[in-house]
This record gives C-alpha cells, structure tokens and sequence, in this order.
C-alpha cells in the first residue's frame, strides 16, 4: 500500500520511521525541511507539498497540530481534493468534534474516506511502535486502515462509526492526564507544608495506588522539577484543555475540574513557563502557597 | 510480644487474623461485640475494655474511625494511662495532623511512646497482608514496631519523626484517589454525552495511561455503575476531604480540587448516596448534564 | 446628523426611538423586517440593507448580537466599506477584544474611523434614554460621537484609545454580573436549607449591603422565580462568560468565578433553561442540594 | 431596663456608646480593660466579671468574636448560670448554626431566653446606631428585646423562632460579601490586563450595577489598595467562610463560589497579608496574573 506522511513533529517522525521499518512505502511531507532529511535517510520519499503527498497515495496519513494547522496544510491547500477516488485520510492528530465532523462531511463531498485516529502515548512511545490507538470511522475503512494502525500501535481501540467520537475519547483521555497532574501538585504542595519532600510523597503514592504510566512519567518530572524538554508543551496542554472546555459546552455537560485546570495552566503561562512541559502545572499551588518561601 | 488491638472494623478484621495467622499473641476489644466473636476463633484473646487491652500488652494497635472515636476510646476512657511505662501505641486509622499532635504531646506525658502508621488499601488488601503503610516516629519507636509492620504490609514508608506527617501523607493520598474518581467521573460523562459509554471510555483509559489499582478498582464500580456494598462509605469520604480541607487551612496551602470534591461529594449525599461507596460521586457530572434524559 | 442605525433588537429599538425624540434624522436597517416597522412609525427611514445605511450616514451604529453576526452582516456584507471617507461606525455591542481590535484595523484600511461604545443597562433602561455607556477610541473621535451617545446615555465612560478596552470593561462587568446572580443562588440555597426562604433571605440583602440594580433587578427574577420574559437569555449569558474565559486566557488571568460561572450556566442549560432570563442560573445550586424534595 | 454587655470590641464599644446615649444603664465588662476605661468615661459601669454582669441585669448582649470565645467567656466560665430566672441573652455575634443551637438548648435548661441577633455594617455603623439587626428566636422574647435592638439598628429583619436562623443568614450575607470581593478582584485584573485601571473600572462599575454599600465600601479600598486598618481582618474573613462550608456541608448543599474563597483567602494569607482588612483578597488575581511585572 502506498502511504503518505504529513506531519513529522515530534510524534510522526517515530511514526514514520516504524512504517518504514515494517517495510511500506511512505511518502512524506512536513512544514519545516529538517525532519524530511531525517525521513529520506531512513528511506522515505519526499513530496513537494501535502498536495503531492495526497495525489500519489492509497492511505494519507496526517499528524498535525491543531485544527487551524490541519485547515491550512490540508483543506485551504486543497490538498484533500488530490487524493484518489475512494483514497482514505487518516487524521491521528488531536482535533476538535466539531472540526472532525467537518472533516468527514468534506471527505464525503470529494468521494474519499476519513478515518480518526488519535493515539495515547509520548514521541517516545511513537517511535517504539507501542502507542494505543484511539480509532472511530465506518468499519470497511477501519479495516482499510488497519495494517497502518497494526505497524504505528500495540493496540486499536474502535469506538464507533462517527469519527468525532474518538477525538472526545482522546480528548477525555488529555484533560485525565491534566487532572493527574494537578491531584499531584496539589497533594504535594499539602505534604510539602507539613514538612514530607515532594519526592517523599510521590514516590510513595506512584508505585502504589497510582502505580500507572502517567502518574509515573508526571510524577517523576515533577519529583525531580525537570520539565524540559517538553514531552507536551504547556502552551499545548492549554489548548487541549480549552478542547475539553468546548466539546463540553457544545453538549452541556459541566466539568468543574476543567475550570480548574485552565486557570492552574494560566497561573503557569503568566509565570513564564510557556515552554515548559504541562506538569510544570504541578508547581502552581506550591507557588500559590509560598512554600519555597517558608 | 503481646500485642494488643482495638477496633475489628472491615480493616480491623482483617489485620487481627494476619497478626494470628503469623503466630503473635494478640487482644482484642472492639465497641460491638460481632467482629470479637469472629477474632476469638481465629485464636485471638478477648478483653473486657480498651484499657484492659492496654494494661496487658507492650504494643496496643489502634484501628478506630476517626479522631472524636479515638479521642472517646482511647483517651476519655484514660485507656492510655493504663499502657505499661515505656508501651507503645501504633495508631494506624486517617486522624488529622492536629489530633496527631495531640496524642503524641499526650503519651510523652504519660511516658508511652506513640507511632502514626496509616495504611494504604482497602479491605481485602489487609486481609491478605499486603498493605502499604505510612509510618511515621522516631527511629527507636519504629524500630520496636517493625515485626508488626512486616506482617501486615507489603511495605513501610517512613518519612519522618514528626507522627502527623504520615497522617498528612495518608490524608494526601486519599484526596487523589478522591481526585482520580471525580475525574473518572467528569470525563466519562463528557464521552457518554458524544454517544460513548462510560464502561468504554474507562476500559481504554484504565488500561493504558491509567493501568493502575485505583483507577482499575473505582472504574470497575464506575463502569458497572456498582457502589454497594461500600469499601468507602461516602460519608467517610466527605470525611476524608474534609481532613485535607483542614489541613491544607491550618498551613495555607490553596487546594482547588478539594473545593470541588467536596460539592461533588455533598451533591451525591443530597442524592441520597450516603451509604454508597464514595466512587459513586463520579455519577454526579452525568446527573448535572440530565445524561439519563436525553 | 446623518445617522444610521443596524441592528433594531430589544436594546436597538429603545435606542432608535431615543435618537428620533432628540430630532436626530435615523435610517434603519434589521435582519427581520418587524422591528423596522416600528421604527418608521416612530419617524425613521427604512434602508434596504446595511450597506445602504452605511452609504447614507456620517455615523452609524451598529447594535448586533455577537462577533459572528456583526462580520457577517457589516463586513462580509461589505457594508462598511460603503461609508462615507472619514465616517464613523460606533459599535455599542458587547464582542470580544481580538474582534475589536480587528474591526479598528479594518476601518484604518478604509478610511473610516472605529468607536466601541457597549452599554451598560437592559431594555428598558435604553428606552428611557439612561444608559451607561462605556467608550473608547481617539478623543477626535469620541467628540464626533458625543451627540448620539449624550442622547442614548445617562453618563459616557471613557477608558481610551484603544476600542477593545471598553469591550473589556463591558465583558468584565457582565462577569460580574454573573457572580452576583450565583452568589444569590449559593446564598439563599444555603439559608433555604435552614427553613428561611429565599424571598426573605434576598429581601434583606438587596435593602441592605446589597442595594444595588443589579441585585435588585436580578434578586426580584430569583425571589419571583419569575425568569420569563427574558431581559438576557441564558445562552446570550453563557456566551459573555465565554468572552469572558477567552479574553483571559488570551492576557493570562486566571478566572476562578468563571470556571464556576461557565458549569452553573451548563447545568442550567441542560435542564432545559436555555429560554429563561440567565438570573435562572441561581435555581442550580438549590437543584444540586434537592432543596424541593426536602 | 438594666442592660448587661459583654464584649467592647470594635463593634461593641459603639454598640455601647449608643444604648448610653439614649439613656440605658448599662454595666460592661471586657476581657481586655482599655475598652473598659471608655464606656465608664461615657456612663457605663463596670463589672469584674461577665457573671457579674449576667446577675444583676434583666437582659444581657454580647458581642464577642467566635463560638470558641464565647464558649469560655459566657458558658465555661457559668456566666450564663448568674442570669436571673426568666433573664435574656441577646448574641450579636456571628455564630455557627451548631453552636446558636446548643445556646438555645443551654438557656433552656438554665430557665433563660436566648436570642439571636446577628448584625450587618462595620465598626462605623454601629457607632451611629445604623445597623442592620437580623433577629430570630420566639416573638415574646424578640419584643422583650424591641427596645435595644431599636436603639442599636435602624431596622430589624426577624426571619423565624429559632435561633439558628439569623446567624445563617448573616453567614450567607458574609458569604456574599466574599464573593463581592473576589468577584472585583478578578473583573479589575482582567480589565488591568488590557491596561485599564482598577481604579476606573471599579468607579465606573460601583458608580452604575454596583451601586451598593458593599461595593462601594470594598471597593474604595480596592481601588486605593488600602487595606489597614482592617474593618475585617483577613483571618476574621477565613473563620466566615469556614462557617459558611461548615453550615453548608451539614445540609448537604454545594457552595461552589465558597471552595474558590477559601482558595482565595489562603492564598492571601500565605502571601502575609492575615492582619489587612479581607477585602486584599481581591489582589490574589492579580498576582498569579504577574501584573504587577508586566
């Protein structure tokens, strides 16, 4: 099957490197040249524009940033309009419900498929082929996909025919890890005043009850206050926060700790940690508290 | 050595029958009689108050509901005024860092020696002897205790000589785990009202990010939407919060998701959940958005 | 004065038949054509479109719903590329800081000159001529306007140069707005709770501590629980508390008040109160506590 | 009437002065002797103890800080013993809803009335006889007590026979208070951010929807961030919510606008700022927003 890779941040480069190491053919284009060479090294093949990746391809895979990203790369550029008759789109990026119904509405317009699948896991765990694949789209075209989804994920979690729907699933997914952190800074900051190291307390609560990969990759930047690089920028965390907000509100369903979240992630911006991984969050109540002045 | 122990509730029960079942001596007293009945036929000795518990062992544990109990039981009853000269109480229930201090100001008085040592886990993981414990003493007095420790818990967690420290770990502690159904809860109700069921939704996460004994243990209740019979009762978990509400005042720590657990706890007892496990509050964002109506 | 007029809702037709008794010469424009009628009866001159309003004015004022409506019906409509060189359009509607600020720009590009003038008052309150109105734009500029805004207005504000700041102020007071409503619905709910009802218990405070208009007019909705006709929909409600969240978010503020403000707001939408004046948001705490099965 | 008063804090001196001025007897005492010195000099008499007071009077107010003050001044102390048979106990102060009940319950068995009567307005308005008295208890007792509350209010609010009532009420009036501020602190943050100034906004809002006593008195501060002398000191403002939260949970009802005041309040504290008046809550926003160093 022919592939094309749109996208090659920090996740789709191990995720094109997995599809070539399985042995398919991928052609690849991104915004910025640098991971293109990287690419080719490993034995893709470059387009000139995420138009040529679409016309020559069965399946086009894209890992994008945001929607406003994928709108320009993908649907201003006309992009989408090249791909082959019956040709299939699968976006594994993390966008917005309303967004992804658009996409598919589009998709059926121009006689293509759309697929929406969006993954679980860091760019380390992309690069190891390991990620969980949240995926949600017709079953014929689930299928189509599947030997995709085989190579980049250890597992594929279908969640019904509307793509929209695992975009919330990932969505819920994001504002979860959000609230782990947050539970951690504030628990933290609590034992902190009563004298017990943060790396105390999290080592005690992350290998026993929340003995689980995110209470544990969180934790430990947060034990050893280490939040760069950036696994998830917190900039990012914001917007996949202010995601949950309006998947939320478009169904009127009222999430208290959301509210929370997005002002411990303002707190932090306004602090200057922008760049910082999203659990620098965690250092919000201590700071809050004045601890580091006690 | 002769071991003493009062309060044979669910923990209770299980903790006694482990003492037994490794071959110490122990006493016991409980307020009902029910639970003495069931310890006398696993070979424990029964006594005729706390304080004659007290009077005839070297080490006297306590697994009693909450500060006022203790206080009632142990202290008004002049219990611990009856412990031999130099005895030690291991007190191993969630009291607050204040009632801490008071108890270890009160044995210093009465030249017995006092060790906080909550415990993580539920029911069955004390009868089976697997607990976490927090401990917190003086090495001395930690070092008396550790034959009990080992044959109760898996593992001891010391982290210091002040005994409320390990109270405000354990206080710490329980907030996540309160923090991790409310957010169990919000998000599934977000997924359930885009069409995908919670029992989905949390099978993903509690399998991936979130493979970890508390999320797998209040999910699997979530999920089945099963909350009786209560491991945690939800009044002691409004109970629970309220400890970390207190402790986080008394040292200025801001604790934002507390506030809302506390609403969402007190949402759900305006329900009428009181009796039900405390994981129930997950169904209270459901309950706001009418997710049942629609 | 030339003046035209767009946008002849509840608050636009007072403000027109203001301007018509002051002997201001108006022509009109609306969506729906009811309204227009009225405002020739009134002595106003009906247009045919925006674009035609804009033709024919030295100033004209806009009086939309939201940020979407206005770019629809002003600038993709390219009404306001039809005003007079140097005209000037004031926009007395409540939109966000980021369409302010684009809206200046694109008068600067056309020649015209940009005055964001919101107001503060319902109705009723335009009617009658008292409005507060909240201005920004260059002082050149504010005077142009001085005539039509003495006449809709009891008292200007201004805040500067720059239009976006009276947004701000408009957002911000809207906001708290919002609070006073729920700190209503908080407080009587708690002391309803205690067999006082909310008549008396708002009774006190809107004479006393709270003698305000704002709790008085919203305090009569809640003690009445009379929410229809609605001065501000529901929905209207919960996009200002949106403008709210993003206006700070895009400057970094965290909101707590907001985050509370944005879920009452859904839970009230999700019982089906989306019609009611947003004073109904006070009923969602008294619906939490199940104060009516008591 | 012989008139017995305890307590010349801050209120209670004027409170005194009043009853003197319109010609009561009136005998004193006060755990500090300073206040003491004052009311002799305007015709009161002093007593050596709150017993002495409570036996030679017909009816007796206290103004006292907190349950905690009042329990040993008034009830450890057998003061309340000394009343004459048929005596009455009028308590000014803000209580919980527990602690109005256990007095009640006190008086009854001691052969004496209670009433409660919880006042609104500061130090200022007490002097001048202005205050708001929120009274509750059974219509003998609140007409026996007609004349000081007359002399001491402008008006009383009666809302029902049982004690507790009124203090809930001026719990829930407190709240709001709270809320005021914090709603003013987040508004004028988010306007200062867009570079208006606390100042001009809070004129424009406390000068229009605002215009109340709560507002402008708060407000005033706010704006000159002038926070000593404290009207209310900051840790005073703390022990109202937590009565607020407190009364809340024992009816079950959330209160979410209280979590975020706690928050609030703490955070203030923790930046030192326990003896300012409560209303340096409205610069926590502001701080987490950095604006000072923008």
């Amino acid at each position: 099957m022919k592939i094309g890779f749109v996208g090659l941040g920090a996740m789709g480069q191990g995720m094109v490197g997995q599809l070539l190491q399985s042995g398919h053919a991928v052609k690849v284009w991104n915004r910025s040249p640098g991971p293109v060479e990287q690419a080719i090294e490993q034995g893709a093949e470059a387009a000139k524009s995420a138009r040529a990746v679409a016309e020559s391809c069965e399946l086009m895979v894209s890992m994008l940033p945001d929607d406003h990203v994928i709108h320009k790369v993908l649907v201003e550029s006309k992009a989408l309009d090249a791909l082959p008759k019956g040709g299939l789109h699968v976006n594994m990026a993390t966008v917005s419900p309303g967004f992804a119904r658009g996409m598919a509405a589009l998709h059926r317009r121009l006689g293509s498929h759309y697929l929406a699948a969006p993954v679980l896991g860091r760019p380390d765990v992309a690069a190891a082929g390991k990620l969980n694949i949240v995926v949600a789209g017709v079953p014929e075209v689930r299928e189509r996909a599947t030997p995709v989804l085989e190579t980049l994920g250890q597992k594929t979690w279908p969640v019904g025919d509307e793509p929209e729907r695992a975009n919330v699933v990932k969505i819920a997914a994001n504002f979860m890890l959000a609230t782990a952190i947050e539970s951690m800074g504030e628990a933290s900051a609590l034992t902190r005043a009563y004298g017990i190291g943060a790396d105390t307390f999290l080592e005690i609560v992350t290998n026993t009850l929340f003995a689980a990969p995110a209470y544990q990759g969180y934790g430990k930047m947060i034990r050893e206050a280490s939040y760069t690089p950036a696994g998830m920028k917190m900039t990012w965390g914001l917007k996949d926060i202010g995601l949950a907000l309006q998947a939320s509100q478009e169904e009127r369903v009222p999430l208290p700790f959301a509210g929370v979240l997005r002002d411990s992630l303002l707190d932090a911006l306004a602090c200057g940690d922008g760049d910082k991984d999203w659990s620098a969050m965690a250092e919000t109540t201590a700071r809050r508290a004045k601890l580091d002045e006690r």
